[in-house]
This record gives C-alpha cells, sequence and structure tokens, in this order.
C-alpha cells in the first residue's frame, strides 16, 4: 500500500497528530529553528546518548578507572550493542558485533567469504559507493582474485559471477533499495556470497536478514542509527557459516580467550571472531545510548514514515519542475530522495541559511533524509516551500554559495 | 646516567619536591585514595580529555550537527591530532595519522611494506605481544606470504630474513627496550623493512623515529598517551616512503579527493593513504584533549623518572625478595615494571582493595606501571610498603581473590 501523501499544509498538520512516532522526536536535541534533512549522513544527537557519553566518561572512565573492563561491562559492550542493533536488521541476538568502520568490516567479511564461493572473484556494481568499490579492488589486488564491476542496469545478474558480491541493500545516491531475499536466492544457485552494505538501510527499511536467507552484513551506525559522528561499524556473519570463516584481521580480541596471551590464534565463537582491537568505548557507549530512541519501534513503522515523508518530497519537487532520481514506488525507496538540479550545491547552501540542512552529492544532486524519529509532515511541507521559494526567486544565485567546503 | 633512586620515605619526598613533572598531576583526575600503577594499560583521565569530550557531543555533534566536518574541523582532525603525537615519538608533522586499533594499523603497513622488502617474507618474534605475532600470521596466511616466527634471543637478527619484521620497541611483559637504530641499520643493509610497535613505548621513553631512521610504526593511545578506553591508535610512515606504500584497505576517506566519489582509487598523498573510514570523532576528540597534559614535556624527561620509579620499584622487591622480570639497566627500560610470584593474580587483587591498581599477566607477571605525569616517589614508596605488608601477612591468601575476572 502506497502511504499517504498530504495535499495541503493542513493535511500535513493532521498526520503530524496522528503520527504514532511524533512522540520520539523528544528524544532528541536538535536546535531550534533547524529542519535537519541529513540523517542519512550524520543522525543528530539524543539526550540519552548524550547522557550515556558523560556516563562513559565521567563515571566509567575517571572514576573506574581499568576495572571499568569488568565493572562497567565494557568488555562485552560490543556485543551487547550488537545485540540492541540486532532487532533493526532482522538479525537474531549474537550474530552482530559492533567495531571498527564499515571499510573495515566489507574487507573482512569478503576475504572470510571468498573461500566458501564457487570462484575466488569479488563483485561489485560500478556506481555502489566508493568505499565498496575500492575495498574489492583492494582486496583483489591483494590476495590475488578477479575484480569484476558489475553495470548496475545488470543488477541480480551480477551474482552469476559466482564469486563474493558487495552490495549496497540501498543505493547511496538514489535510495533505491534491491531484493535480498532474490539476491541470496540466486546467490545460492550460482555458488555465490553476498556482503551487504546496509549503511543506508539500518534504522529505516526493514532489512530482515534472517528472513531474506543473508548470511554476510556490515553497516554504519552514524547514519539513521544517530550513534554520534564516525560511530562504529558492525558486522553481522549468521550462524551457520561464522565458525567455516577465517578473518584475514585476527587481532588479540578476537581470541577464544584474549587474556590467555596464546602462541596459537584460535577465533572466538561466532561473529565475535571478528573483534579485532581494543573497541572505541566512548564512541560505542554513545552507540549505545542513541539505540534507545529504537526501543520498541518497528523496522515496519519507520519505513512508512520514512517512505510518506519521501514521497511528499518527490511530489512536490515534481511539482516545482525539479527533476528526481528517486524511485517513485514508495516500496523502492529507502529512507532518502534525490533531486538533481545544476546548481545543486548553491540550492544546498541556500536552504541552510534558512536554517533546512540537506546534503549534496557531486556533480548535481540534492538528498533529503527523511528520518522518521524526529521529523513531521509539516515541518517536510515547509521545507519544501522554502524549496519552491528559493527556485522562485533564484535564491541560490550568490557567489558564496558556490564556494565548496572540504566536505560536501 | 642512572636516575636517583632513594633509600627512605624522607628521600622520596625531597624527590617530589624538586620533581619539574610534579605539577602536572593537577592535571588529571584521579578518585582520592587510588594509586594508579595501570597507566600502561589503560591512562586515566585528566580533565581536559573529559572537557574535550563534553565539547565535541554537547556543542560540536548536537548544536553543530553535520556542519561540524568543516566547522569544528572533524575532516582534519585525526592529522591534527597526529601532529600533536609526532613530537613525542620523535617524528616530524604530516608523518603521523590517527586511525583504527594498533591491529588494523599494523596490517596495513606490513602489507604496504612486503613489496618492499628483498623476500616476500613477515618476521615477528615469538614472544611479541599476541596481536603483532597473529596480525603477521593472519597478513601471511592471507597473500601467501612466509612467516617466520623469531625466537626472541635472537634479537636484531631477525631482521636477516630480508622481510617485513613487526616488532615492538618496549616489551609488554618485561618492559626491555631494544635498540632502534641498530634494529634500522641492520634492516637496510638486509633488505628488510621493520614495523615497530611503539604501543608501550610512546609517551613514556624517547621514540626518536626520524633520528634513528624508522621508516613505519603504529602505536597505541589509551596507554601513556591516556587517550581514553579504546581511543584510536596511530600510524606513522616517512615521508620518503609513503608515497611508494599502497594500502591494503583503500577505503574512501583515504582518497586523495573522497567528495569526488570517483571510480578510480587514487590514494591521499603520504601517510593520509592510511586513513580507511570515518574517524571515530568522540574518541579521537577526547585523545586531542588528553594531549593537553604533554604540551612542553620533553620525552626525556617522562623517561628519566618513569626509570628513577621503576628503579625504585625493582629495589624495593629486590628487597621484600620478590623475583624482579625487567632489565635492572634503566636505558633498558620502557615505563613499567614486571614482577613475578606464583600467588601474583591474587597479590594484585589484594593491593586493589587497598587502592593500590596494578595489573597482571598470566602465568604470574605483576605488572607496576609509572607514569610520571602523575605518580610520585613518596606514592611508590607507600606502595611498595603494602606489597611488603600483604606479602608478610599472606594477605593475598583468600577464595575471592583467586577468582578470575573476565579481563585480567
Amino acid at each position: 500500500m502506497s502511504p499517504k501523501i498530504p495535499a495541503s499544509r493542513a493535511e500535513a498538520e493532521a498526520l503530524d497528530r496522528a503520527d504514532p512516532l511524533a512522540a520520539r522526536r523528544s528524544h532528541f536535541r536538535i536546535p531550534e529553528g533547524i529542519t535537519y534533512l541529513v540523517g542519512h549522513s550524520l543522525g543528530p544527537a539524543t539526550e540519552a546518548a548524550l547522557a550515556r557519553t558523560r556516563q562513559v566518561a565521567e563515571d566509567e572512565w575517571a572514576r573506574g578507572l581499568v576495572r571499568s573492563w569488568n565493572s562497567a561491562g565494557w568488555i562485552d559492550l560490543a556485543a551487547r550493542v550488537g545485540d540492541r542493533i540486532a532487532p533493526l536488521i532482522g538479525a537474531p541476538a549474537g550474530e552482530v558485533l559492533v567495531c571498527d568502520s564499515v571499510s573495515v568490516n566489507l574487507f573482512k567479511l569478503a576475504a572470510a567469504a571468498l573461500p566458501l564461493a564457487a570462484r575466488r572473484r569479488i563483485i561489485v556494481d560500478d556506481d555502489d559507493f566508493p568505499t565498496d568499490r575500492y575495498i574489492a579492488e583492494g582486496l583483489a589486488g591483494l590476495v590475488g582474485a578477479d575484480c569484476v564491476m558489475s553495470p548496475p542496469e545488470r543488477g541480480v545478474g551480477a551474482v552469476a559471477e559466482g564469486g563474493v558480491l558487495i552490495k549496497s541493500l540501498v543505493h547511496f545516491r538514489s535510495g533505491m533499495v534491491v531484493d535480498m531475499a532474490l539476491y541470496e536466492r540466486e546467490a545460492r544457485r550460482r555458488g555465490s556470497l553476498v556482503v551487504w552494505d546496509l549503511s543506508h538501510a539500518a534504522g529505516i527499511v526493514p532489512v530482515d536478514l534472517a528472513a531474506n536467507g543473508a548470511r554476510l552484513a556490515a553497516g554504519c551506525t552514524y547514519k539513521y542509527l544517530n550513534g554520534g559522528p564516525g560511530a562504529p561499524a558492525y558486522v553481522f556473519a549468521n550462524a551457520d557459516i561464522a565458525p567455516r570463516l577465517q578473518t584475514p584481521l585476527p587481532g588479540w580480541l578476537g581470541h577464544a580467550e584474549p587474556f590467555a596471551f596464546a602462541a596459537e590464534y584460535r577465533p572466538a565463537s561466532g561473529v565475535g571472531r571478528f573483534t579485532v582491537g581494543t573497541p572505541g568505548i566512548l564512541s560505542l557507549a554513545a552507540l549505545d545510548g542513541a539505540l534507545d530512541a529504537f526501543e520498541g519501534i518497528r523496522p515496519e513503522d519507520l519505513a512508512a514514515k520514512a517512505r510518506a515523508l519521501g514521497g511528499l518530497c518527490l511530489a512536490r519537487a515534481a511539482a516545482l519542475g525539479v527533476e528526481t532520481r528517486s524511485p517513485s514506488e514508495a516500496a523502492h525507496r529507502g529512507g532518502h530522495v534525490s533531486l538533481a538540479h545544476p546548481e545543486g550545491y548553491a540550492i544546498v547552501r541556500a536552504l541552510e541559511e534558512r536554517g533546512i540542512l540537506a546534503d549534496f552529492r557531486t556533480p548535481d544532486t540534492i538528498r533529503f533524509g527523511l528520518s522518521p524519529l524526529f521529523l513531521g509532515y509539516r515541518e517536510i511541507w515547509d521545507a519544501m516551500d522554502a524549496l519552491g521559494d528559493i527556485l522562485a526567486k533564484r535564491a541560490w544565485d550568490r557567489p558564496e554559495f558556490r564556494i565548496r567546503a572540504k566536505v560536501t
């Protein structure tokens, strides 16, 4: 069923009043006057994440000192936070571990999967997120495997290569979602393994790893999961396959008994073997706090609202004559939508001047992230009004709006 | 010159009064009644690290949101914090980058160094820290190189293998320091490259990477640098060799122009190419604050005091009839000393009951870390009195002191 798209500001307000997620806005500390459409890039802070950060620094570190590895449970924190992410991506407890960055985790999983694939081959769509492509090429070069850059229009046909496919569930530009179950069925038929990149999917669309037969995945926590800038990523390896996986990065803390300081490396059971070094406890604790905002929330409800808000953006953009680059069918979309405009960068700067934060992807893509836990329908309605006004008045046409920042 | 070892509590107090580092104690927030001898494992919090953590969370993240990548300089923070670590390890600015964990960084450097060595061979002492050994073996297996476990008594002879040697400058158990210049001279003669693990060295002994001709190093920041639990590690690659190094982990943020989202991977110049994914900004900011305590301090002065404190521990332990496992010559020691006792674990627990935190390494090693920025001579004198009392009264001989915690 397509989500309800409001046709007026009054209808948008009515949808806000009926919105079961509206109360979650109070979890977030978003500055007054800001409409935050960049949750797909960096989620905003929640009060609980900030409180947990104070607690880990002031109580656990400063007061507890090294004793907190035991007394505050730091040693298990990466697994416990993984267990809190698990229901958001349809994974059983015990199959998700928080560690390292997405890039490092894709490397670990793809390297570990390679001996299990029909062919020594790493496959990646040639328009997937840069890290996915670079890591695929880098790993293939390092271990002497083939690297296949698959044209995106080939779609699920990429798994016919019989290797390890690194694949984003939600595309970083268009927000398009692919059919995980279809890929997994085809992968099994072809002797391929898929390493899913859930970075733009977790916390915003139902991922259903177990139900779709997914075996390996990694993802980011600083986007829709609001874990904080550069918050650690996670890995998922299902319990059947995990014991057969040899990590290419056997750090001491992924040892079955790290404090035995044994001569022989013996991996921890299950996904725990993908632990490498000591986790960044401050960043991990902030993420732990951030996940409080998801307690009792079903991914389906997040997706329904995000898609309704995205549909509203796309409908109004079309009415403004702005080109859209995201699937019009809601079920094919993740949590962000993309518009295209040759002056996209300057338009994003003009929006920012009005307190509306969006982002830009070169050469011409404006992205609006529709985080359903803190955004409302009327807020999006008003943001699209502002976009219309900026376009009508050419308010973007100022030299200072064309000066590119380091991070765009 | 051997450091002055006090022969009485009064002499210890006199040394405290004359100690130019004594004033730094006020930088640290150490709970009342604690003698903290575990700075070699987890450094304590400084007021500046705690303040910087509040700032990054409450101001930069919560208020600045995604804009802080530019406005708060997050995008350069890993390089700027690297520049602050550089003088502590004798590296020029621009050759040190903060990123990932020690394990991941050893992997990156050893993999990148392999094509430059005379032989495709990874060498590691068979009593070095577990991660160094496991990563050496894991990498060798992954890329089809030889792995040579060198007996520690072979010492610098290990570089005769003509490969990449991963080597701790300060040994994690004994605290023994090796002669970096000698290793580097021999390595050049034999076509070897050394990847130095500075984890137990940085912030406590003069490392002098540039003066000793070191080319590659990685190290930990949560020990003597007090960066916080699991604070990110660093990599050093000297400017001559860096352009020839190909990272095995080409993450998108190590690209020369990450926001071009280019199809081809083109590494950032110099050590910046070892960036992988998005840095954990909260943890990185805490480390940034922690480094304030080192402003204006010379590594030589840190080492002189740490060695004097270590000499005091060893002299008093010998007088108590406790076996010592660290070099008696001060210049051969890092910042910690090791004692051996069959009841070492229970003794560490008995010390903890008296507010003296030390640590234990299986099977029988008691380690005392002598962080010179916050410890004093009389404090160590009193801690050794307490050890003597515990031994004399067999105060360690309680069943609850033998129950091992998860982290020892």
